[in-house]
């Protein structure tokens, strides 16, 4: 099946002033409960990566393990979750990143990646990048590479996909907002 | 292939005291990252359910989007998300169920299902069952069926595959502890 970007678009709802007053939330739950916009972005994605000696998905709790577990399933991949603190039971790694207003922290067990893989991050938005910058950052501690992060969806103007860049990580989005 | 309870059993780490002394949880994080692993039991549970006459895959938040996203995949069908209070942006409703100390609630999309549909929840784990009957609630205050609920663990001595039967929910697990 094609990409088709009409599609995509109309499987994601807009929630205007959602989580606060004058900012649009992105919702991907219809584009998850349509299979065949489903299988599209799993299926683009796939093709995308197929060649490009990605050893792991790594997954960003929550909504980017939707993404991220049906993609390692489609390339026979491991996946590898990154959680918000606490929710990892074994021995973790940390790290911390600003927020707007204080900060957060994510999590990854330490036997999750060695030197020499090559990790694709996997979530569904780029909003900041801080999230997927601490991802980033746990992958090389690991003495891994974090090759790539991809998601459903870039937002520009909030900065992350350049952050990313910055930091050395390229991204790739199915639309942008 | 052939399901392995062995190498399933192999790829589910035993942590002793966690999260406080005296439990012992089961990690499937090294279920994850075994490819072959993975495969198995995404292909077990697709072939198991796919001339059931399911016609949505309901995961939970959020290590039920791992199971859930890539089988929903597997078989073609929408995904409904269940997810914690406040994370959902459009119109919801919630249940609210018990825990050992306290409660929790969970929430779906008013859109996400309709009267007629036939529901598969699936989820990591099975312990009390609190999470998943409060999903089935839910399914049903949208006038859906939950035809069954799945999990990769049961654990039995803790009562929840026997309330869920008792609320006549069927559960299915690939193994037990």
């Amino acid at each position: 099946m094609v990409f088709d970007q009409q599609l995509l678009h109309s499987l994601i709802r807009a929630i205007p002033n959602w989580p606060e007053p004058g900012v649009t939330f992105r919702d991907i739950t219809p584009l998850f409960q349509s299979p065949k916009g489903t299988e599209m972005i799993i299926n683009t994605l796939a093709e995308r990566y197929r060649e490009r000696d990605i050893t792991h998905i790594g997954a960003l709790d929550a909504r980017g393990f939707l993404v991220g577990s049906p993609l390692a399933c489609k390339l026979g991949l491991p996946l590898v979750i990154f959680r918000k603190p606490g929710k990892l039971p074994y021995d973790v790694i940390r790290e911390e990143y600003a927020l707007e207003y204080g900060s957060a922290a994510l999590e990854v067990h330490t036997d999750a990646l060695k030197k020499g893989d090559r990790l694709l991050l996997a979530d569904d938005l780029i909003a900041t990048g801080g999230t997927l910058c601490a991802a980033a950052k746990l992958c090389r501690r690991l003495g891994a590479e974090p090759v790539e992060a991809t998601a459903i969806i870039d937002l520009p103007a909030l900065g992350g996909s350049k952050r990313l860049d910055s930091e050395g990580i390229p991204s790739f989005s199915l639309c942008s907002y």
